[in-house]
């Protein structure tokens, strides 16, 4: 079964979002059938019940986390000599389907990288080999976007993975997916990319949920980016950056530069009193 | 104002949660008044409309964040010197004021940290020195709870301070509140600890909100930890841990080894096959 999240952008019920099941018709059309919330044991029902024509609705994001964790050094065979490592990305980095990765102007380093998104079902702690991908709902893209220049000089990775529009998720989730041997291709309008293999990961699946759960809990809704295995592609504004795996989908995301120019926090020295001295 | 959150424990609402306004009685006692929730927009009304006693209530953490952030190396003047950084922890490691700190029997070096805690009101990107205040809702108190060990092998420090429990902030929220020049005191039972002001911080409150929000966005529920000006102190099974700020009240928490030891991904080697080989 795919799973997305839609608003809808036409009809009586305008403006709605809602968990909906992907069903496909006679030819290649396809359509939204609502559902509840699946990662909610107190959900409301469906806002919306009818179902809803493709072109009737926009894909957001399809869950929405309260942890997103990734994976570092999970690259290649030779990491598996480094011990696991986990780093945070902010829940608010994720963006969904279509929507645009935005870059700083001073961001010329920043990569996408191609990773399987692990959609967390229930509340895990302390999973085994043999339960672990029992608590997985199921798998969707990621696009885990990586400001290079600021991972050498943040060795907390925050600001290189946790600005705002650096986790494209999408474009829905697969729950019926075996995790440990699907392609995985990052392209853009330039390049074709070069398809790569879960198994070239250092660790799989099971091995990174079983490490996480026993640090943390995962809770139903989290998700985790598996690794990248294979190579990354810089972004440029203008691109079209995207992650294809085989079995779910297109993650498609265009990326483009901020609008805004930020004030920096180096241009003036606050006084603990609360006053400004420009310097 | 001083804003709960509680958990009803008596009374025909048995078993709600709700944000409340602390209301102090003519002596010492103390009843809570529920509110909606503070930090949506979508809020419905609160589920209990009458006062409630505090005795038929228990404190909650006072908010539920989807972001905590902490500010790496924001302990003395010195530490000016650095480049802010932030890292992250898991808004799962959040517990409120009463609830244990848990701690794995082989976690012999895990620190208490006292912090004030920065809660945030607004949709909060680019803020300047001049508007930073203004996105904060209020301040309580939080034990950023580390283990050292962990930050040492784990440089995402993951492990050090995502752990469940890790995080207790508590018992309310104060919105009307100078963060300048705070006293803040971090004690247990045999130590009654040395009180340090915010004073003593690398970066204030104002700068590091400026900071964060030049790389990323807050909202309305979020929580930035401000640094410890203080020292910490090492958590042992038995100890109780409090975390006092003036002009807002005492955190504590007890702190007790897990009882469940954990099954260690270490112990075995999983194929990419998914086929498990215990070594």
């Amino acid at each position: 079964m795919m799973v997305a999240r839609i608003r809808l952008t036409d009809g009586p019920d305008l403006g709605n979002t809602t968990y909906a099941q992907v069903v496909h018709g006679p030819d290649q059309s396809f359509s939204y059938l609502p559902i509840d919330d699946p990662f909610r044991r107190d959900a409301v029902s469906a806002p919306v019940t009818r179902p809803v024509p493709a072109a009737h609705a926009e894909l957001q994001a399809p869950c929405e986390p309260r942890v997103v964790l990734g994976m570092a050094h999970n690259t290649g065979p030779d990491d598996r000599l480094l011990a696991p490592q986990a780093f945070h990305k902010s829940p608010h980095s994720v963006i969904g389907p279509g929507r645009s990765i935005e870059l700083e102007p001073e961001q010329t380093q920043v990569d996408g990288e191609a990773e399987l998104a692990v959609v967390i079902g229930t509340r895990a702690r302390r999973l085994t080999p043999e339960t672990a991908l029992a608590a997985v709902y199921g798998y969707t893209c990621a696009n885990d976007v990586t400001d290079r220049a600021a991972q050498v000089s943040d060795s907390r990775w925050t600001e290189a993975k946790s600005r705002d529009t650096f986790t494209p998720l999408g474009p829905w989730i697969r729950t019926d997916l075996d995790p440990t041997d699907l392609t995985v291709l990052l392209s853009d309008q330039r390049d074709r990319g070069t398809p790569a293999h879960m198994t070239d990961l250092a660790r799989n699946v099971t091995e990174v949920l079983v490490y996480l759960t026993s640090v943390l809990t995962l809770y139903p809704g989290d998700v985790v980016l598996a690794g990248a295995p294979g190579r990354s592609l810089r972004l440029r504004p203008g691109d079209t950056s995207q992650v294809s795996i085989a079995g779910i989908g297109d993650l498609v995301n265009p990326v483009r530069q901020t609008e805004t120019t930020p004030p920096t926090a180096e241009l003036v020295n606050i006084t603990h009193s609360g006053k400004v001295a420009h310097r």
